[in-house]
């Protein structure tokens, strides 16, 4: 928790600037960050700015802060769309955590063949649960503006309602294939890429997306786990340079 | 499980190139992979080829194989050498797994002043534990080259007897520090990176690690977590080219 994330209502509803926190956060600030009266905080009103807090009090499950100004904007967004063949539930948790810690803002997660249909039932899927790992991913990354999740039931209607929409945003379409003879540029120049489900594609899928005007690319010569190659393409398409 | 991993003495004791296997290995090619006898499975002598075999007979926790000849050479290692400040348990087994599915061949964990003591004890750390997750990560690169882990319970000692003769083998040095002005290069030539704890290095030890001739990068402008730190500079550094 490299920050301590607002709701926008509790600043709001806040009296005097004075925010009493229950649960995780003030678990983390007298556990893990060992907060004392007096001491300065980071915090971010999600949707909002960054700023700091004074810790008023601080107990094993309550704290207590005072809200500084949150006029700071959040670090830059990833230039990059990722798209991803729905994976197990945990496996969902890891990609939203970690690629939003990064600064990824597009999410789409489809159905592609070797999907099992019952991820589609996990609860982890609930805007509610979806809204849990971003912020998880935000207080990592010390950033306040939530990622837009989307999701496709129906392979086709990613490819036909979905990526049209998705490749007018960006100059690149890429997909992620064992094999394949173009390697993963590392340029981070940003686009839009997807990540196909653990046991690949099928033809019938591979030959969509190369008529959709995707080219495939390779991570390395080996299969990756969806966990790693989201992260991994992430690294090399979305940051740095 | 992407390959089916023999151990050379299972190998060697097989009669008539019969293996009965029992536990995981089994369960795998039952409940995964959905086996019949008859089938070819990719299979892999840990140190040695890969090849395939037949399946001779599969049930819910036992299954045989008919071994095939193992001569065909594993995938080519990263050029690419990963040193961790020691992370929590599940953390080293992240990297692990997702970096020997990657190909890295040599891991370095070492103590820096915010690794928790605690860390050092952990029943991961055993010659065994770690050997599981590598073969865990082989399994998932279809490779059969065992790493080799190296541990260093002090920074020092990492430093003056550890990294030289590490560095003698790469021709870059690098470490990750979140802020560095440079960004970590995306070029896949491989080389050394040093990756640190959690909460950052102390500026004594950004001191020896310049001293000693690393250049700090940065990946991305925002904190990552340990294991999505070591994903992205493997994915970054190693990959693709």
């Amino acid at each position: 928790m490299n920050v301590i994330l607002i709701e926008p209502e509790e600043a709001a509803s806040s009296h005097d600037g004075l925010l009493v926190l229950g649960g995780r956060r003030a678990e983390h600030l007298h556990a893990v960050h060992r907060a004392r009266v007096g001491d300065s905080v980071k915090i971010g009103v999600v949707g909002g700015g960054l700023g700091v807090a004074t810790v008023e009090s601080v107990e094993p499950t309550r704290a207590t802060l005072r809200l500084g100004v949150c006029d700071r904007s959040p670090p830059e967004a990833l230039n990059l769309t990722v798209c991803v063949a729905l994976p197990r539930p945990p496996t969902v948790q890891k990609v939203l955590t970690q690629l939003t810690a990064f600064g990824v803002k597009t999410f789409v997660f489809f159905h592609s063949k070797r999907v099992e249909k019952s991820f589609w039932q996990s609860r982890g899927l609930t805007a509610e649960a979806l809204g849990r790992q971003l912020r998880l991913g935000l207080e990592q990354g010390r950033d306040t503006a939530l990622p837009n999740v989307a999701l496709y039931r129906g392979f086709r209607a990613f490819v036909e309602e979905g990526l049209p929409g998705l490749m007018a945003r960006h100059d690149r379409y890429l997909f992620g294939h064992v094999g394949a003879s173009t390697p993963c540029p590392g340029d981070g120049r940003g686009g839009l890429v997807v990540i196909g489900p653990e046991g690949g594609w099928i033809e019938y899928e591979v030959e969509r997306l190369e008529a959709a005007g995707l080219k495939a690319i390779a991570i390395g010569d080996r299969p990756l786990r969806v966990e790693t190659a989201c992260v991994a393409a992430t690294a090399r398409l979305g940051v740095g340079c």
